[in-house]
């Protein structure tokens, strides 16, 4: 019999094809996903091209022009033009034309590109996100993009895991953001490295699949090769009528080998922030002295979703954004955009005088669509504050939820929701 | 009793303390407003500073960051910076932030900022726009504004006039973008150079002010110092309750003289295309031999009104954007986006496969949100398509109404509306 695994192993052995496998073990897995943006997928192609000239299988590799698109400049441009002459060469099914798309992170999952016991891989750093639905989802450079289109495998390190205990249920306005920044808080922006973050026990059933995307979205922010939840009904009833493809979930052995535990009682969370420049600098909002700002952003693979922009909503309706601030509401893909128009969000953000995007990942990594001048200050929901991430490097990001990014909007400085609403 | 005046000499005379002005003429006039952007005005406020340290009129200067806003770069963001604090330094009154605005020439009118009998200097190209509700309005670079902003006058050589006599009624899908397409392609890009136009007779009656604006917005176009319309009732029906200021209309004397008359019947006129490099290379887009295009753009100071997007969303209404177009409507202002949501155009957009941007310039100007790679082609309903103008020197931009835009987005190749509709 095989040694208790975690579900991290679990998949690899499975991929692997191996009864089992240990953390530290050098494994070649079959791949159930490869993606590439806008950025990261030039490069890969022109590595490909040295290597291949026919991809693995055109059904399994994803390409999403999201970071610098619409194109922002000639350069950009020119990225996005190699990745689709790419596409069309190959007969790629799954690339997302400008208008057809989304954030990559918030499209895989709602398109049903991704599920549970699958080894996804893409070229960026949040692909982590997929474990919310029960996937071994983890970045990869260009280089290893490029030889996992031409072979559908690629080589990894098992990782030790952690497991995360949750217990108890979230507050009101207290969302999966507060959750992934109070652990990385816990734990250190190393405290996981190149280890997998297992979340675990009854807290999870709290916690809604958008919480969850959320939470695995910035298991990298704690260093993780991967974060990775259980799946449940509530999985289920996500991956229902999204996932058209056959798909294997598998669970921790109840004696799986943990290197660590950490705890967590959702029930005692409040909001919190991430102050500059790491996110593990977290703060409860109410412990913060007055900090004025000059613009907020809600939207990016970590908090585009369409519960996101319903929080955001709630606490925008029939408020305006203070004079001093600009407000950026970006939906993380066109169908999320869509449902936010039927649900009357954009009307109730563009009465509230904020910006609503087509869906990019825009300023989040400081590329475009609100970049920050010098000594500047924004509140942000999207995953990274580190120094100049979101323009000069002398201007601040803070991380929180969007209810804390639509309060502080209203107000002109950080705030919590008890504050608005 | 003085010599017969244009509508522009009267203004001039009005504005110089004059009886009467003569083209060639140079004279001093007050400004009624002074407009710049966030290209625009960080240079003239620097030269301003130079100069006074006091505006002639918080009331009457009006600074928009609509051209690189919501900030594509750090370039950007201080130059928009630098603006926000000169407003604030200033108490300018119409200071439009992120979120709270719209495409300069959109919201000027939108807003009721700009009346008939008017000067107004914009440092903008397409400050001629306002001409549309019997203004006199002109571009100019930034030293005049800065100079205008300190002293709230400005010198100008009076124009002499062409007018442009118009007869007949525009049939269906032929808009406004197809008279001034048709103008700058009988008289040609230097057609009017340093004169007026001046349109005129029955013909005026049978286009709305979207027309008026468009046709307006263009006169640059034609190299003319300013594009003027009489003041009728739809001029006063489309003022009344958007205008808070008095204001004294003028009409132009029936003896006034020109010195070239072009008679357009509009009943005459069909869909047109604006060919690259060169707003006067026109053709009637039945002419036009197949030609693939990679991008629509529907918006802009010269179409980014609700009526444009009416247009467009009549066309792309259950249909789809071709699989290899990118196709991104830009609604002119805020107020436009928010009827856009509430009449079910951003709907049908996001449905069709289209991007729906917040407002900005965007690629117009080669800006950003869909800058254009080598080789790509873009049919465009914005106003110029001079090589380069929308990214990379060879690309091309051809210039069309909303309808043709949209109709070629459904086709993916340049098409007029009765191939869809």
């Amino acid at each position: 019999m095989a040694r208790p695994m975690t579900m991290t192993e679990k998949i690899f052995a499975a991929h692997a094809g191996l009864s089992e496998v240990s953390p530290g073990q050098l494994i070649k897995a079959k791949l159930d996903l490869v993606l590439g943006n806008d950025i990261t997928a030039p490069p890969a192609i022109k590595e490909f091209e040295q290597i291949s000239d026919k991809v693995f299988d055109k059904d399994k590799i994803v390409l999403v022009p999201d970071h610098f698109a619409p194109n922002k400049d000639i350069k950009s441009a020119e990225m996005a033009k190699a990745m689709r002459e790419f596409a069309r060469k190959h007969s790629i099914t799954h690339y997302f034309e400008v208008g057809r798309m989304g954030i990559e992170h918030v499209l895989l999952p709602e398109q049903g590109l991704v599920a549970p016991g699958e080894v996804i891989i893409g070229a960026d750093s949040h692909t982590c996100t997929y474990g919310a639905v029960g996937a071994f989802a983890t970045g990869v450079g260009s280089t290893d993009m490029a030889c996992a289109m031409a072979t559908g495998e690629t080589w990894f390190k098992v990782p030790a895991s952690i497991k995360v205990e949750l217990t108890g249920k979230l507050a009101k306005w207290v969302t999966g953001k507060d959750v992934i920044l109070k652990l990385i808080g816990m734990i250190g922006v190393d405290g996981a490295r190149y280890q997998s973050l297992e979340f675990a026990g009854a807290g999870v059933a709290a916690l809604t699949m958008t919480d969850r995307l959320t939470i695995a979205n910035m298991a990298i922010e704690a260093g993780a090769k991967n974060g990775i939840f259980p799946v449940d009904s509530i999985t289920e009833q996500y991956l229902n009528g999204r996932v058209k493809h056959s798909y294997t979930p598998v669970a921790a052995d109840p004696e799986a080998e943990y290197i660590r535990t950490v705890a967590i009682n959702l029930s005692e969370l409040t909001p919190v922030v991430a102050l500059p420049h790491l996110p593990e600098n977290v703060r409860p909002v109410c412990d913060i002295e007055t900090t004025p700002i000059n613009q907020v952003v809600i939207g990016s693979c970590t908090n585009g979703r369409i519960e996101d922009l319903a929080q955001a909503a709630a606490i925008l309706d029939g408020r305006q954004v203070h004079e001093d601030v600009r407000a950026i509401i970006i939906p993380g893909s066109q169908d999320v955009y869509l449902e936010a128009i039927k649900l009357g969000y954009v009307e109730i953000f563009v009465k509230a005088g904020a910006v609503v995007s087509t869906p990019t990942c825009g300023p989040c990594l400081g590329g475009h669509m609100g970049i920050l001048a010098k000594g500047e200050r924004a509140v942000a929901t999207t995953n990274r504050n580190f120094r100049g991430r979101m323009g000069h490097v002398d201007s601040e990001v803070y991380l929180a939820s969007p209810v804390v990014a639509a309060a502080s909007a209203v107000l002109g400085r950080i705030a919590g929701p008890e504050e608005v609403a």
